[in-house]
């Protein structure tokens, strides 16, 4: 069965993270999740998107802020799919950085960038990916909109003014 | 088998758009191409975002610029991963409203936000998105960037200096 | 009489937008006020759109953030002209996602933006296009702009330096 | 019968403005031009400002560039409805200044902003405010919508790929 | 003797401008400040930018943020030196847009721009104005230079590493 | 009687520099020009700053671009009013660099900033500061400003629609 | 033996620069820690500038917030090379202006900027150029960066999900 | 002898890193060219940074575009001074991608970043590295200062104005 890759640049990512963290559990699919440093740790970096296609994984999830190489760097070596979150980090500038560093790749290199904190997105959207060759999965997303649907809907009985 | 629905806001999107379908074609992945404008043409789009996942589609790249929002709501009305591609068209204001009307969705709701026209990216992302259940399909991709590498390798000997 | 439809992405953005809900009130214009996100309500969206104009509003005032896409959508569906009030909602870049999502309509689909979280002028702006043909309500815009300039006026005598 | 002024910072702002004109002559809604200087001309900025709503004008289009003051001087003498249209002139900063210095006006005096070089959807939302109370100048901005629909639909025909 | 206006857009603008005030105290030099909103009491505006250089003032501080016109309309009006203090006002971006709105001001018309907030370096600059045809008062801000410098290096000798 | 100094970084300036030499002189106001570059010239830097006040000049005028460092470093250097012009020149990033280095002076060391390019503004504020102590410069600056608007009234006459 | 100079604007970079201070403390690196204004002390910043070269230091690490000229002069007086801080003081926007001061230094007149209060970062690249021709300096950044490697291998074994 | 290494992600950075050639040439110090990209040839980048410290480079050149990798990725694996420069290549938004990706380093991996297009100063940063350990070098440094003094001197002799 198909199994998702989260990695993130630093433990200090992980409360950004646990969004896409959460959500995939919440639709049962598989996940692995690491700490994947591109500027302190490049040898595990290179093992990771190296490998990460022959180990089972279908798409791979990479967090990072400031100049984040993390996404660019896992897609430059992994054919799989790469969503990458910019993160919001202390040491970014207004998440500015980490946007630019993820979002701008070469062609040939894609990475599919969500928006700033977006981890949640980057679950669903890793979901939508499975789900685009899993009937199953997709009935899953399918289902997930309706209940935000109902959400708003809701919410909306609620007001006065 | 799987077919990529290519969309864009307006004709004059082609000549950014037109390195999704030539990448496509490349890869012998079968695209549709159409224009779909979220601003004139909203029955279209409604129709074009409840259906695409029943019509065959796998996933959809959708390109515009400006208050760029024909990826986000396609991504509303479809349980199918959608691709945005940020067009700096003529009205855009160097192309950050076109990046941040893509990229910025609400929790729910992701778009896969690649560069700056950068649709050759959206193409490959969508074949990375099939090949990730299809292993012939990641074989191109993999062979894809074995081609980029050797032309690197190739040119870094002309060099004179 | 004309009525103002006041609609926002989502319940969160009711405390900005209760500044627009107030000053109507205080004009005494009849007001109608609702939840609708592009987003996770895309039917109500279109529903809301295309019917605005008969039944009864003269303007609609949407307030979104982030890759705002609710004020934008509703001008591509009604005839109504549209005052679009950015957000600098939780998931937004300081509010430049909301501004320029909002801002930068294509031609043909005008969205008459206010400043970030203007909703005070929005209601404003809705009660001079009101004005602009009912001129009962100019004269209420007048009086409130002549007490405006006294509260300033009588600011400056307690200046103490 | 309801008339438009289009004013303008300086006859350099022409071609921009050009658009508004235009679009007005073309839905048979009455205008008057001229060239008002915020910074060179203040007096005839004010007396333009006091007393358009009483020369039969019901909404005011101005554009600037760079430190655009005109559209928010007159919002802050007229009680009509005032529409701003950021110029991108040679002396602006990308537009940037130019758009934050008519959108950002403070709580009790509004302007509605449209796109950069936007004059053509100032046009039309001066057309829409009149609509809003006229049945067929309404009528004419329905039609309006239609033809665009009809022209992006009939493009996407042309399409070959 | 010399008089240095001190004008701003709102009582809300005075923890800021108070260092103009302050300063200019510390320098002896003769003040008058008060309250004078572009927007909302334009007629005060007038009548202060026509009537300043006739009324005793040899330079005019004026401190506003948002779309930050008063600085800019005093200079239209007024013959004298006009500096511009942008405010980051509750309703700026970040400051953005009171510099832009100050600082680009069309070729005719300048206004002398402190940084963001920089009331105390408007008031130094009012009396480096006024120093430079009045010895005496070039003198106390040669004194002021050296007191700055003589702070500096005293700060120098507690570092402690 | 009162002089002006102006001087720029570099010689590929004087373009831009120009505007303030050619307003400084249809004012009759002398001047002297030199290059004077912070960062290749610190000692000319130095004996410019120390010593402008004793040799006769009222005002400084300083461009540069980039890392504009020069009208900053004279302001400290020199109790005379500094007016800093922002050159957008080859090596500027749009001008924000220009702009930011200029303007953002830490509180004690004012520099006059005027728009990006805006030298003519330059020269004007330099002859308005010599016209707060001077009559007659200060007359001149009303038939200028006077003349500014017979231009404006005039080409609004001119315009057809 | 090699020693760095360390020196910041104002006491209030301390807690910033303090970064670069234990860092090269840990390496045992000798430093020489001052504060030099470039705007309040001019003559200091000239003198140390100028002699810097003569005194022993290998590099000069220069912090400073907003329109930061420290390091960039200091570079323009001595054939060091000199690493660049910019440090988000309370008058930068940002830390946009701190950047854009440092680093776009004109041709001819290098500074090695670092990331927005990147202190430490400055101290590691000090001892890497130390370390450029000296080996044993070397080998303590080689045994730096392994042991942060462990820092974040370690880390992931602890990560729960 | 020491060895500076110059690497670009793609030869078309070629026309802007080759001004870091002519100077490094023109210094008569020692370099080795070649092109390695992060994202198509990411083993050559390991190997090239891991070996470089022991194939007798001092200092590493890196210049990149976009979401510029090349220079933080070498700093990952190198523990030589890295000088990175951000080239304006034309996927870039105006640069700001290919500086923020570079300047942005997170603690304990430093890129010594240069101005946008900066190779020049990329070399001069070099020789100034090996400089600060080799009088010899240090010398033609101050030479090349004093004729970047003398060619700005002798400049203002031929000002006309």
């Amino acid at each position: 069965m198909s199994k998702i890759g989260i990695i993130m640049g630093s433990k200090s990512d992980l409360p950004v993270m646990q969004e896409a963290i959460d959500i995939l559990n919440q639709f049962n699919i598989d996940i692995e999740v690491d700490i994947v440093s591109a500027h302190r740790t490049p040898e595990k970096l290179f093992d990771y998107g190296k490998n990460a296609h022959t180990r089972g994984f279908s798409v791979i999830i990479a967090g990072a802020g400031g100049a984040a190489h993390l996404p660019g760097m896992i897609a430059s070596l992994s054919p799989l799919p790469v969503i990458g979150v910019p993160v919001k980090s202390s040491n970014s500038i207004d998440g500015w950085d980490s946007i630019l560093s993820i979002l701008q790749m070469p062609g040939g290199v894609p990475v599919a960038t969500v928006a700033l904190n977006g981890a949640k997105n980057a679950g669903i959207l890793a979901a939508q990916i499975i789900g685009s060759s899993d009937a199953q999965v997709q009935e899953k997303i399918i289902a997930y909109k309706e209940d935000l649907k109902a959400k708003v809907l809701e919410s909306s009985k609620t007001l006065e003014y």
